[in-house]
């Protein structure tokens, strides 16, 4: 038997234990009564998850829900935000119970890590599964780490081990085989990136720019520099890649993967010189590693070199929807 | 030859004029940074639109772009809200500039109508269109129109006439004939719904509980009577049905489509017996008809009444997308 929407909406949706006191009204209403905190900016993102585009229609649907907060979570981080509610477009080719109580422990799993509440959301019918959600939160006023900070001499860092969703990503279309003990790992970073909402909050007041690699971090990195002006210069033999990556392809694939392929979620930065050891002291206590990847340069274009110097081509930046 | 996700973007959905004071950064960073004003509760929905279930996938861009906003400031209006911001998340089969073009200008055309700034989005690639836009307005504390506030002995009024888009939707499925007389008059009421903005925020002191009508006036209304407790009498005769309705369909396929049929972001609210004179002296320089269709009541149900007092029969409630 079909439930119906408002059923749908009533027993998942809404059934989040998480009751945040800044949520006047949530779900159940024509619209929800949020009070933003006075002293702050309200940071606000929305990124779509489509089947078989952006994920497997055939998935984890708990993966499925925590790749949908997980990638907006990543936003806010990159914008050095504290995240507070959340709200949720469903559209479903049909109204599958089983998928949408594991769909929602995935989403609220997460959600309740981060003292995220659902305030919202809206439950259509459609032919294919459709994941829209947005992500709120907040940062002091001036804070906020945007793209159009970086200037020439300021260091490149990137957290975490680029590249290791599109192994993941290459194995499952059969483009590279990857090890038993390698494979769980990288389907785990494909399918359940950790944002880095500590650590955006921890670069407040130290990074010049930052920007969340979704596109690939070759080219996420160009649009801090389309935005800041200028270039970089990035040593490629110095990039941080997972055992995983390295055991799977020969170096310069493992390379070109860690720039180009999209969904590592992992955050790009520009630090100035005169605060790279208080970045470096800070990092030290993070959950994932942070490496110095290049350097912004005054030149426009991104140069990418060997550690002897030699120039490194890429064939292409990155992940385009409609390239 | 196609362009890119970020051209598309930067071309269209960036190019709106208008911008206001409270965005302190829009569209083309990780996220947007506003300011909420200090003294007034945020208010925001979401709501999505699917090619071919809500709206004709060849219909005018224009049309849907503007419904993709009427639609979700008419939440706003249902809660009293002034609106201020939008966020759109657009899934697309391909990159069509023309269709996005003149997407855009239905969009912006309504938005710069209301003082609304498009602050982020995402346009990703899929089978099918789907559009899911958030709106975001203020509400002074206390103020909002919730769904829970109606009492028994509480008047039951409705803007606009119902009915009118489901009309058109009938004539589009070859169920009705409809006069070309009243042809255009229908569909501009289907595609380009007008949102009842000032008629909410006028509301606020007035009526003790509001809901726009998107699923069908009979169903709407009982989303009232169930967060506020309670039941209704309506006089079904008394309902204010369109010339164009009433020239299309028999007297109770006239009174059905009003109660029944969705899309009709036309505000229904309940107003407490010593405010009626108020709402009805301010009501009369309003743009659309406002008119009283009922009366709360103590027992639970929605009991439908004919002039002669006899009941009148509905088959089923209302629109459901999984029903």
């Amino acid at each position: 038997m079909p439930i119906s929407e408002f059923s749908l909406i009533d027993r998942y949706l809404a059934a989040q234990g998480l009751q945040r006191a800044d949520v006047a009204l949530g779900i159940g209403d024509d619209c929800a009564l949020l009070l933003p905190p006075a002293d702050q900016q309200l940071v606000v993102t929305l990124d779509t998850l489509v089947a078989d585009v952006h994920f497997f229609a055939d998935a984890d649907p708990e993966s499925i829900g925590h790749k949908a907060l997980a990638v907006n979570l990543s936003d806010l981080a990159a914008m050095g935000a504290t995240p507070a509610w959340a709200t949720l477009a469903l559209t479903l080719p049909k109204a599958d119970e089983e998928w949408l109580a594991r769909f929602c422990r995935g989403l609220f799993a997460l959600a309740d890590r981060y003292d995220v509440q659902l305030v919202g959301g809206d439950t259509t019918h459609g032919p294919t599964t459709v994941i829209t959600l947005q992500a709120h939160g907040f940062v002091p006023p001036g804070q906020a780490l945007r793209r159009d900070g970086a200037r020439p001499g300021d260091e490149i860092y990137v957290t975490g081990t680029p590249g290791d969703a599109g192994l993941a990503l290459a194995a499952a279309y059969g483009k590279t085989t990857v090890g038993a003990a390698y494979h769980a790992y990288a389907r785990a970073r494909l399918e359940r990136p950790e944002p880095r909402i500590a650590q955006g909050v921890a670069l407040r007041g130290i990074a010049s720019a930052a920007i969340d690699i979704s596109d690939g971090l070759a080219q996420d990195l160009c649009h801090i520099l389309e935005r800041s002006g200028g270039g970089a210069l990035l040593e490629v033999e110095g990039l941080p890649l997972s055992s995983a990556l390295t055991a799977s392809l020969d170096r310069d694939a493992a390379i070109i993967t860690a720039l180009t392929s999209g969904d590592d979620y992992e955050l790009c930065f520009t630090v100035p010189p005169e605060r790279t050891a208080q970045l470096e002291a800070l990092a030290a206590d993070w959950d994932c590693c942070c490496t110095r990847i290049g350097i912004v340069a005054a030149e426009p274009g991104l140069r990418l070199i060997r550690a002897d110097g030699s120039a490194f081509h890429l064939e292409r930046l990155g992940y385009d929807h409609f390239g």
